[in-house]
């Protein structure tokens, strides 16, 4: 999913002091959803991916859904644009938007190298898989207000940086590895960063509209679009 | 405005406790914008609407806006419905949506007796003060949650409880009072309760989001809905 | 799916000329989509639901999945009540929703007959296809208009009505038919008729906004929506 | 209101045919609201800023009401992103709101000039015309399909490039025009390019779901917003 990160957050100040117990919303979310948390993040394309031996067809199914997805993905931060009240936040989620259709042009050069031209892409159906994951983004977005939009991000752009720090000791080992881009990739310190600064973003969102009474909510949110995401490993297989 | 209540929220349990200092947050927004909301519910067009001396044509002006009012104010009730995630609150809101289209349907009828008939009705363009209210509610609506679409129509929904409190003596004196029909429909006991009810709806909405951190962000809502409608009576005039 | 329809839209003028060829666009979708239509229409679960040789598990998660389904079709509605811009459509959608409302009190009765109590439906995650379905109706109803929100919906509202006259005959049979409720439901003349005005109003709509030019997007929007109701079906097998 | 256009939308190729009788919708429009054109186009405001006798606090007031414009301009295009179907069209609308926020950004610089600061800029309230235009353009697009929304942008985006081309020639009066900087943006090449791509973009998607039908309905958001375009001039003054 995505191949970077909106760094445009940093524009605002990070003073938010850490919660009392030193975990952030995210964490809390992560670990109420810990069994569903896990089969997305160490789910078999992923194990597969990191060892090397995933299925070169499963990796371009992944990669042309992934495309796909991106296209919707960047609707989801102009949606968080026209939800924005200052300049400032506007500004952010334009270079977010920005950020996603440039990695989108790479993309398509990265698919390409991976046998997959232009047309095949824009001619493919999207699966049900990047269909439920998507709109549910987008449809929680709209009906719900920013934090309940980055909630429903999160497993996507929290959870690729967690992957990748899980997968890239295997590209210590000897000899090439088939998908050592994709994994260097998403290990790399600046989607890291991306990642560290979305878990702050949240926890800002979340000092103006969290309360206890919405954690339900947002451990449903959460929780389905993690699903959502392990669906989208499971559809390439 | 509206003519009527949405009482579909009775349905929930109204179990908050009030806040410690005995204030609701309408009574927070509403002490927040003392002038603003003075220069609203004290307007010359409501004192001379009370004292009988409002002149006609002024009154007619309003009651067409008010009919083009409405027709923004059912898609704003259909916008809390699409915002709803259980059952029980698109249900309330549904309900909230029929009586306004059920009220709209009324409001014709009033109208006509007060010499405005259905075409001259469809025929007239919405002035300024009525673009204005309705699309930063729905605006308001959109872009933020669903406290901040009820903070927005506050000032409508409980504006005029206020108002038809203060004008009803005004139809004890002697004689006939050229607007008793108007002032009994927000004088009355229905009336009044729908406003109590939607005071303790933003309440039990603020229970879920609210932080005091939202305080700068709803007050600027509320304040501008309550300058708006000052504006809809002046547009009047 | 839904049970009833939405006889609202009857209040409106339905003076349509034919198409030249006599073909709806709704006939035009279903031709464009046909491989995809029939593997909805004719999917298994619907094939054995009709030989009353579905095992009952299947119908149980289908009809709890169904409940769910039910909860965004009924945000849709509200949608489209958002999306008129006239108090005769405001109007109509408000009853639609109103009998979605309905219908779901009703659903609820009828699961409890097939042994699913209501915590069990209010317990139970939405699985992919319900997530997919709908998510992908809102958010298409959304970004697009009134016209594509309705052809997103006509695999389900026009779908189900064609399914029921399918299955109909299943009940001449002689014994018991374990699913002839639900077939009775979708072949009976009222819902058959719903299904007839929701093909009248695509027609409708598409007087105002349709060209040629959109038929490949309307295609992939019907398609996609078409794909995932089968995938409603397998998602309960 | 805006000091620069969406060149972007120059990706897209712009092969439509002139219609028939030679003329735009765009100049059909106009056309079928001439009076309220006229009105806005060469309101007294207008005028004497082209006469250079417009009293400078008007002009200040106007330059703050504009900056509170831009970010909701801003918005409206992010809501053109989201809108967008294709990578081309989200990279295009991107590029209109990158534009935005990077002249909101100059205008803050221009105004300071002109004697008014950030902190001035920021404490102020829209004005009535403000909210009423920028919000019915953003209830409107959300509502409606891109046709919809690009109409309703179009007395502004279109009507400034008009404004400056009349306005011109009176600076090539002798001596110091003091609201030359602001007539020259808008009768600049690249603006008036900018405006002619409106027109063209809106002719664009008039192909897709523009039918006669539609006609009446684009002609009350185009009056509309240009109702209260006159309306942002007059709270200047």
């Amino acid at each position: 999913m995505p191949h970077t990160h909106d760094h445009a957050d940093q524009r605002q100040p990070q003073t938010q002091a850490q919660p009392a117990d030193g975990r952030t919303l995210f964490d809390r979310l992560r670990a109420a959803c810990a069994d569903d948390w896990r089969a997305y993040t160490e789910h078999p394309f992923v194990r597969d991916l990191g060892r090397g031996t995933l299925p070169f067809p499963a990796f371009q199914t992944f990669l042309v859904q992934d495309y796909l997805f991106l296209i919707q993905f960047a609707r989801a931060h102009a949606l968080a644009a026209y939800k924005a009240d200052t300049l400032a936040d506007i500004a952010a989620a334009q270079e977010g938007l920005a950020l996603v259709v440039h990695e989108t042009d790479l993309h398509i050069a990265l698919t390409q190298r991976w046998g997959v031209d232009r047309a095949m892409l824009e001619a493919t159906p999207e699966l049900l898989g990047t269909v439920a994951y998507t709109r549910f983004v987008l449809d929680t977005g709209m009906a719900g207000d920013a934090l309940a939009l980055h909630v429903a991000l999160a497993p996507c752009m929290i959870g690729y940086a967690e992957i990748g720090r899980a997968l890239a000791p295997a590209l210590d080992r000897p000899g090439e590895h088939p998908y050592r881009e994709w994994i260097e990739t998403y290990a790399a310190e600046d989607y890291q960063t991306g990642a560290r600064d979305e878990i702050a973003l949240i926890d800002r969102l979340a000092e103006r509209s969290f309360t206890e009474a919405r954690m339900s909510e947002l451990t449903r949110v959460f929780r389905t679009a993690t699903r959502m995401e392990a669906e989208f490993w499971q559809q390439a297989l």
